[in-house]
């Protein structure tokens, strides 16, 4: 069977990219393109500026964008969101009352009683929507996943957590022009230029790691116990946000171990064999001058992490590099993994 | 009375930068132009490829190239040397036995007996001088400036050293394309790409920093005690190296004390007006989009560190982001400011 | 005696270029900001993303942004204009008349009575000011200058036009992105890539070319006689237009004949010693590289055009490569030179 | 029967495109890599630095690459070479006396009895090589074809030529880097920046499309009879080559007309279904923005020509703006597209 799916969002970048990544998905077809006002009653192909390298599909071009109508939800089994932070505190609400939401948008990401999930992280945190549901009473429900720049950190931070505790993490991101929308980062700011902010990004990363790395066991949720220090930078780069992490372990740790850590790590996705799930989440490089994004940002269909230059300088301190698509694993690619592991789970069925 | 200068390597792009910074000097006439054989007999306006922005001199324009032999230095008071790494042993070893020699080249950078001076803050490292010349027997000198990453680190590194101590350090850099030469990053590996890595940078570092901020009382020598890990990334940028910097200091701070710190920071080189000295070597930025290597790289002449995004997570760490022009403040202009410092301390004269 | 000058538009792109070429100018004096309501009543510092690499002048930073009321022109004597083109034909008519405006809008550009100078081609269409006054009752008047991409051309047209008779032109454009504003591009658009289309600036660049070189007898206006055939890309550049221009002449010549009669063209800016005149309207490059728009943008100030690549290839057939500086030649250069052009002929005066 | 194929300057940036290119190809199978002394003996994958976004195949990686050697022409069925044209006078008549070679270097293009084949265009000038046999008596032979600025301009000539007759034309060339080599453009000479020439590139475009749309009849060779102006320019675009083309025509046209003589027209290889054809060698795009080489270079697996803004402004002259991948069409694609015309005409066979 085959779940009906709707996008919110659907002619901005992020909602692009659900398209490209839809396309032709084993369990979910695309049958509701949702926009704000302006585009609705368009024709998909008229409404969007499409700015992918991959075609448009065929079948998207000429489908009718609808207005952000909770009441489409009747002919629909799921809905991602890809809405602006702004207006996704009302939207996303009413459409979760109805069906199940899966949200790139920040909004709800740090509410308590909403699944911030990395499905090779954090899998159990869906229970949190038992609480949901009580608190909420919505017959849908809201999952999300973190920023672009949260996840290419946390998930090489998970096994070595898991393996040797994590005392601290320094982190300078270099971000893709991307990450900021279609006209996010004009071309006179950026040209030549680096820009060492990017408004709200640190306390993310700073912020939803830790939860994502948190506990749950039921009833009690208990956030990561150490402190992420973050330094977000735009370079000129299209797609893909490079990270220099600085970790300080509990445990002293020697590089051929770390790196062993890292290329074993599995998650659910991977034992379920989710169909957007890559085989190596992380995909450790030995190559000196790698990760780079430009040839390494698609490994894994874009949703493995690269992780590269791994040294050792002092006794548990490591520093490595890594590398992810950030609109692929950074954001589409999330909540597709989400929809496919909550699924698996059977959260979500045709009506 | 003005010194009559020779420039080893004069062709290449920090030799170029040399031409430019001297140009109109008070102390200081370029009188040689010295370049590799292929080079020599030629105008100089013919043997260079001028990579600068800012016009050639019309005097240098019209200097013929000389070969790198060392009698030249009977009509010349001191020599700057940009000369490749791999011919600077010898060859700056032959011009430092005949005058004082002021190069931006690593060689010699780490020897016992080599000052390594940022004259803003060891300039009391000229005075191994004395060992060199006892062990070497020179008639003239070698003296050394750090990388061009190592600069922009070190500089605020130095007024927070003195007040809160330092226990680490983490720095990212992401460094410009000219750091490599005119012809060192191809524009097929960094278009649109960022590289994680640049060969011999991270030691550079974590070693220069080190030995610059040590301690010499005449006798013996104690380089800093805190440990420095780099991360080094090439950017897309033409000029300036911006670095993301995390310290964790051994006094705790407050950030507008961190910053009164850095502000107030004055060295030799303020105390003495030497001509190519900044008034300020640290700016400090309160705009939180700043510093920006397009915008700020120039500030001071090229000469200040600009310092912005000053932030603190826990207790006795922080995190800023600086920014320092790596052909200026990074190679030819720190050359220069060391011999305008050896100048006023009468390590030089005219012959 | 200093003229008061207002700048329309002065938080804009132009309006910032505005600021910085009249900083310390000999005739006028930057005396009223004015920007729509937005910006009205901030200071300018606050006001405005100043995108220029030069700094903002100092007395300029403390100024009062004022909203653009007629009645502010009680106390200047001529206005700058840069305001954009949907509103720029109210405002600049409601200014006109009360002072002159000199503006960069294209709005009033291919109206019969109003002039469209370039001071080096047709100073004497200033005449045309007798028939605007007449049929427009205005007490001040309005000269505009061309396209940004149109200047760069009609220069070195106008001198062959002079000596060998033009046929036809045909030229492709290599566009800065501020030529479209400071969010004009997004980065997103133009990283690593080029842009075959301008909007509406083939147009400009086949229409106002013709009426600058026209001749105009005090009467009778007679737009240039042959077709200019324009095709414009946008690249990856900050500042500076580069074109490839290929004409036919009526009379045949010879490259060094060509290249004289582009060298000696001088105008009325250069026999007036206007100001903002460069010494050499046209400078003719031998180097086979040149120009570049990141070398030579900046040459007389950014008011020369750089020619270079001249070659004839069969009778009466020649290709050149011209550059010019989009927002100084191209833009508010363009405007303050003719203003200066309009105060030597006696049109402007203090009140 | 699959040939079995040596790549001559297998390790290069054109080398490494041919080992895309014929990855799983239905005729032909690499057998060989053959390089300049350095490389010999080495795993290809520890000789190149791979510089392709698409993965180097993993039977290739594990392959040694062999010197220069023509002896190895006795397992090999052909041979494709993408060796500098310096070295090529010598080693492809070596290769040529041996089997038949098919090159993208330029040094024999222009000989008279060496076959320039655009297999859309003039295939029957595969009849040269008789007189090449007869005059130099190979066992082998040679054929060629252009360089990667030609082959965009002349798909489109071609249908143009034929339907309408060719006066003149006037392009202006935007040239990606790659076009340079890996090492070819410097970043420092690139970024933000273009460069109005390219050694020895408008030459090329200027004669060899005369030749390739010339006539052989089997026993006189006419080249075609109008001119060519060429412009060429490096642009920071990764890979593509953008022309801005004039052209006037014997014929008076209308644009929807001319649009549909473009559209339609086919050549052997469509007729013939070769692997490596595309479907429609020429698309032609309505979007004013379009072709763009971000988006549009891979159209048609980077063998098509993208054309668009066709316009008309005056009897007989039109424009328009053509795109082509220069590293498929313009280099790799187009030997092997060659090959697999000569092979369909019977000139190859297992040995």
């Amino acid at each position: 069977m085959v779940l009906r799916v709707g996008i919110l969002g659907a002619t901005g970048m992020v909602g692009q990219r659900f398209i490209n990544l839809l396309d032709k998905h084993r369990w979910f077809s695309v049958e509701a393109l949702l926009a704000s006002g302006r585009s609705a009653g368009q024709y998909y192909k008229d409404a969007t500026s499409w700015y992918l390298v991959e075609d448009m599909p065929d079948d998207i071009a000429g489908m009718e964008v609808q207005g952000m109508d909770p009441a489409i939800t009747d002919n629909l089994d799921l809905v991602f969101s890809a809405i602006p932070s702004d207006i996704a505190e009302r939207a996303e609400a009413e459409f979760a009352e109805r069906v199940p939401v899966f949200s790139n948008t920040s909004t709800y990401r740090m509410h308590e009683d909403v699944p911030l999930i990395v499905p090779e992280i954090n899998p159990n945190h869906l229970e949190l929507l038992k609480i949901q549901k009580r608190e909420r009473g919505w017959d849908g429900f809201l999952v999300t996943n973190p920023n672009c720049s949260t996840i290419g950190l946390v998930i090489p931070l998970k096994p070595i957590l898991d393996n040797l505790g994590i005392e601290w993490v320094n982190v300078a991101t270099m971000q893709a022009v991307s990450g900021a929308g279609y006209a996010g980062v004009p071309s006179m700011a950026i040209l030549g230029n680096v820009i060492p902010f990017i408004s709200g990004e640190e306390n993310k990363m700073e912020t939803e790691s830790l939860k994502i790395l948190g506990e749950f066991n039921g009833d009690e949720f208990n956030t990561a116990n150490f402190t992420i220090f973050a330094s977000c930078n735009r370079v000129m780069v299209r797609d893909g946000h490079t990270c220099s992490v600085f970790v300080r372990t509990r445990d002293d740790f020697d590089v051929d171990q770390l790196k062993e850590i890292l290329r074993k790590f599995r998650g659910e996705p991977q034992r379920l064999s989710l169909p957007t799930a890559p085989k190596e989440p992380i995909v450790v490089m030995e190559d000196q001058n790698r990760p780079q994004p430009l040839f390494d940002r698609d490994i894994g269909g874009g949703m493995s992490i690269s992780v590269g230059r791994i040294r050792k300088r002092m006794d548990k301190v490591m520093r490595f590099t890594c590398l992810s698509h950030n609109t692929i694993r950074g954001a589409a690619g999330a909540s597709i993994l989400n929809a496919e592991l909550a699924y698996k789970k059977g959260l979500l069925r045709g009506r």
